[in-house]
């Protein structure tokens, strides 16, 4: 890398780092002609993220096609002292697969190969560059689904799930990615190739290293190839939405219901606010006569209608105020939209600032009451949204009004989460974004441990450098 | 440590080793006049493990009260080069958690404190010498159960669990332990303490230490506290044994169960061999009229009576012979006595061999059928005894008419298991017992990358030398 230009701040001008012609020669000997790219234009596309707010320059692009040219490429970029970031679907929210120092960019969009499903276990092996998308249409077909969704899933990429350890929007029932990950294959810092694709449950000989991979964020090796389970698809599924006085009451219902209600796939919370500016938005009706403070959208799933269950729940519901629950899939999908839309319409005020944090179920109420007070006391014309997760706890807290670089918001909600116990990062990781709050939620001495584990694996510090640590 | 004797074998004449005096006075400070044990006979005690196989000796045991003391503990052996031994409830099978080089034994039984059941997400932060038993008696007061069950539970301990991921019955429906830590307290083999105990489900913020720590055999932390999920306990459920004329017929079966059935629980496996012994030392009768070369004992749960969903199931089933189905307490505990009094009618027979492996589902009927005959042709009067859990590939293999020391069917039995795809340890882990054929299942770049995470969390190697690695 002649000039290894590295960005100031987030925005900062770069100037486009080349590649050395020695260093060229030998990744084009691991890659073949397809696998190295150079084209500005084409580089240029990987070098920022989807939100525009990380903007980095690499000196090239590389698609290896196999974990042997993933391994050959890690070996000849340590060799020359390079640098390397791993890239999915580049879907993250925290900066974390953006060339910012002005490293390579390893695209694992041609490992995309999704084999077999095993009828037995229903566990498939899938190119960590696969899509999210490409998964759920082969999991159709053995009446099937891939155990973790989200909206970025025609995007998002099997590696990047699991490097992210993504969520979404069943884990209340599920769990996230790491649950369902039965196997990996992965290039760690120094080129060597890790490889346990067995897809055994039970299966206690040695550390995790899969788990340890996943949540990892690129930073000890490139997934390469992952084993996931595939769930069973319930052939039925009712959704309700459940208006609520107060907030503490509807953590509470959702707790219950997570005891009473076998089937409960989703609980997700929105406020009155939120609920009217997408209503606004859609030019949708009310589902009620009156305003809530606060609603609950619930889907509960089953081999039978599952709406009957639901509605004896309810009824045994402290503190609930209306609530209408529907098995047809139109006006499902009427419910659905209530939530869904808040993303566009909240972004349609101006890009807002988005932190996905999670409270304790405990501490869930009163923050939600409190970071809204919290916004205005530090940028008094900054507005707060609240939505999210509530049977995880994780609230996706939207702030609109601010510049994009004033991070003193940022600081005050991140610290007000690490104060009542909660994780500054739901999902998505620590990446860039958050790593200068990363102690809020780490001491010292866990965050030497993840130092002692990052040398472990990548002695040199080539994978990702600055992504978490 | 005056006199550090290695044993020599698992049963090798020992020189008891003693405390050197400054080593002793220093451990004395931590840990006050009830937590260090010199007494030779309280000490032997703790040297053995239950099966009687690995038979070591130590100078001492110390018998900490909080996570400060086995800081303390580690600090001090630290500095005068003795290595220490974990010890929960001392149940395992590999010998784990016995001091075969003269370590001193960290018993963490003082350890133990409940604490309250969290109404919100039923989490519940438990010291690591705890019993499984005490604490399901806390569950069972809200309605709850722990998420792993197994047959030693007023023993085994809660730390001991998640060190060697524990998985028991119920791996079909809810995973191994590793998916129900929800937080961890641990102290490294620097003296470093880790304390993550959130019980935040969507937590992303650095590596995944608590899933590292999980499985890791006492390897790279001592875990003083654990946070895990306790489950509803489903109202009502029904046993069922089924009888197959053939072994792929059962594996497809359950297969297909596991589908069908969302409260399927456990799905067991025995053979007609192993049945007409259960039967003849206890003297029931045989529940069908006819013999069937296997059985699977399953166990369905629900909020409302499974019995007819499991019937609807059964009347689905290929290839089956016959069946019976209760969801009476009685009659249930009955069937599943079939099951359970495998362990003390083979043991009858004298200490057998015993294996626990996992088979990908696809080579379980094959190796079930092959195993038997290779037994033989190694040793010709050996018997061959198989039951488990087959929803997870997970086979008990148990091997009588062996001399204790013969290892010879073991290492043939492990290399059908590796050829076939299979763990070489389903449960317990690598520990002493089958650290010399970790190589069958972990490639050498895997069993580097563990070495290099040793060194991270414990440079001076003295967390359990000689386990695992």
């Amino acid at each position: 890398v002649a000039t290894p230009a590295a960005s100031v701040g987030h925005h900062g001008p770069v100037v486009r780092p080349t590649l050395a012609p020695d260093l060229r020669a030998e990744l084009e000997e691991v890659l073949g002609p397809r696998g190295l790219v150079t084209d500005p234009d084409v580089v240029a596309v990987h070098t920022v993220d989807w939100t525009g707010r990380f903007r980095g320059s690499s000196p090239a692009l590389v698609r290896p096609a196999s974990t042997g040219e993933v391994a050959g490429v890690i070996e000849v970029c340590r060799r020359h002292g390079v640098s390397v970031v791993p890239q999915g679907g580049n879907t993250g929210l925290v900066g974390g697969s953006v060339p910012m120092g002005g490293e390579v960019v390893l695209a694992l969009g041609r490992i995309d190969d999704i084999g077999p499903v095993s009828g037995l276990d229903g566990q498939v092996t899938v190119g960590a560059g696969a899509t999210l998308g490409a998964l759920a249409a082969v999991a159709r077909e053995h009446g099937l689904r891939p155990p973790v969704d989200l909206a970025a899933r025609e995007t998002a990429t099997l590696g990047g799930m699991v490097a992210t350890n993504a969520g979404g929007l069943h884990v209340v029932r599920y769990g996230p990615m790491r649950h369902h990950l039965a196997g990996y294959e992965a290039v760690t810092g120094t080129g060597a190739v890790l490889s346990h694709l067995t897809g055994l449950v039970k299966d206690n000989t040695g550390y995790d290293l899969g788990g340890l991979l996943c949540g990892s964020e690129g930073t000890l090796g490139v997934l390469t190839r992952v084993r996931v389970r595939l769930l069973p698809d319930p052939a039925a599924r009712a959704v309700g939405l459940v208006g609520f006085e107060a907030l503490d009451a509807a953590v509470a219902a959702v707790a219950a219901w997570r005891r009473s209600l076998e089937g409960l796939e989703a609980a997700e919370i929105v406020l009155r606010d939120g609920v009217e500016l997408v209503l606004a938005t859609s030019g949708d009706r009310d589902p009620f006569d009156r305003p809530w403070p606060v609603y609950v959208l619930v889907e509960v799933a089953g081999d039978d209608d599952p709406a009957p269950a639901f509605a004896d729940a309810l009824a045994a519901t402290d503190g609930l105020g209306d609530a209408v629950v529907t098995s047809e899939p139109g006006p499902r999908a009427r419910l659905w939209a209530i939530r869904e839309e808040h993303t566009t319409a909240i972004n349609a005020l101006g890009a807002p600032h988005k932190l996905d944090v999670t409270l304790p179920l405990d501490a869930f109420a009163a923050f939600c009451v409190e970071v809204p007070r919290l916004v205005t006391s530090v940028v008094p014309e900054a507005r707060t949204w609240l939505f999210g997760h509530v049977g995880d706890g994780n609230v996706h807290v939207n702030v609109t009004g601010l510049a994009p670089d004033d991070d003193r918001v940022d600081e005050a909600v991140l610290e007000l989460v690490a104060g009542a116990g909660g994780s500054i990062s739901a999902e998505h990781g620590i990446g860039r974004a958050k790593r200068r709050w990363l102690h809020l939620n780490r001491t010292p001495a866990e965050i030497a441990a993840f130092v002692a584990i990052k040398r472990a694996l990548d002695p040199d510090g080539i994978l990702n450098p600055g992504v978490l640590l």
